[in-house]
């Protein structure tokens, strides 16, 4: 029994990531005062979103769906079911190092590099050894970004956000004060990870700024107002 | 573009499903005033479990992490990336119907069942033809449960929530009065999917019964005292 009782504590230790807050907010959950969310993107529930923070756990759930839904859009040869597992383990390091904001600067990002390594190191060696080292291999492989499948589910990671503040009528590119040329700057994974989801994503970056709901690059003339 | 807006639509459309809430409640999250859960199942936040309810896109997500970790357990031959894909989608119809608690009488059943039934007509038909067609088979599937991939499938759903009641000091058992003879009926459903499981499931039950977190059998005599 020894060998399941790994497994399932394991099982029971990835629950935690259910309490891991990113910062993007749900277009649909607790509204708040305001218009309700209406379907599609809208002007939604106003600037910066007022639903709750997303979690980890659901996150990655929502990526693995993408893996799923979008997978005619990977490369030819992609194993899918790779990216599934891959996307579904990706951020189990965050019960131990949280979720760092896409847009922390170098010095963050480093930091945070170092606590998820050292977090990877405690959590997958929960698992039998066999597992613990096929896990890792694949967590490694998603931050390596060097297989297709890898560079495929890296794109949906940043994709998957976009969509969020979409809807949600601004979300953290308003509340953080994020322009077009810094969203632009991560459509070049997405687009590494498939060039047709690259295209999606550029033109939904140019539909934000026209609409209004993401700024131009800061002191650059774009196609909005972007101050609303 | 026309087919990547369909699949667009239908991944902001299932965003709803992380505000779908269960009857199980977390232990870790929330645990309000009294004493904080500890590692383990362990007497947790006292009776009832005090975190917050679980929604279904979380549930989901440790679904189909408990796929990739407990492959082993399933049958020779089981195809555990139909089964991740399975368990994935298995609850999107609750965005329409909602969750219904376990253990609901028969007539709330089979209310609910035309209701998820009416739910998957609308929500997979969002996507393009084909992959309408072949998600909708997956779903059939896992309803029907006929295939080895559905009865695993069905049997990691029997099995997440016992886990969660565990680690919560007793969860919905105590919340709503059930019965270790209730549980053990829905154990069957974990034999039937993967015999190991089933093994396992039956020693957590009498634990829980053991440490008074579930109480035996109504009006039955089982090895605890059943009350607290």
């Amino acid at each position: 029994m020894e060998r399941l009782d790994q497994q399932m504590r394991f099982i029971s230790e990835i629950d935690q990531l259910k309490s891991v807050l990113r910062q993007t907010r749900l277009a649909s959950a607790d509204p708040g005062p305001g218009p309700g969310p209406g379907p599609g993107p809208g002007p939604g529930p106003g600037p910066g979103g007022r639903g709750r923070r997303e979690n980890s756990a659901e996150h990655s759930w929502h990526l693995a769906m993408m893996a799923v839904v979008l997978a005619e859009h990977a490369p030819d040869g992609t194993d899918i079911g790779r990216v599934t597992a891959m996307v579904l383990l990706h951020d189990l390091v965050e019960i131990d190092a949280g979720d760092l904001f896409l847009y922390a600067d170098d010095a963050q990002q480093a930091r945070q590099e170092a606590a998820e390594r050292t977090a990877a190191d405690r959590i997958f060696a929960l698992l039998p050894q066999d597992q613990a080292a096929s896990l890792r291999r694949l967590w490694d492989e998603f931050e390596e970004r060097r297989t297709p499948e890898a560079r495929f589910a890296r794109g949906l990671d940043r994709l998957q956000p976009m969509l969020a503040n979409l809807k949600a009528g601004g979300g953290t590119w308003q509340e953080h004060g994020i322009t077009a040329d810094q969203v632009l700057a991560k459509v070049e994974l997405i687009e590494d990870g498939s060039p047709s989801l690259g295209r999606y994503a550029r033109n939904l970056v140019a539909n934000a700024v026209a609409a209004g709901l993401l700024a131009p690059a800061a002191g650059g003339a774009g196609p909005g107002e972007g101050t609303r």
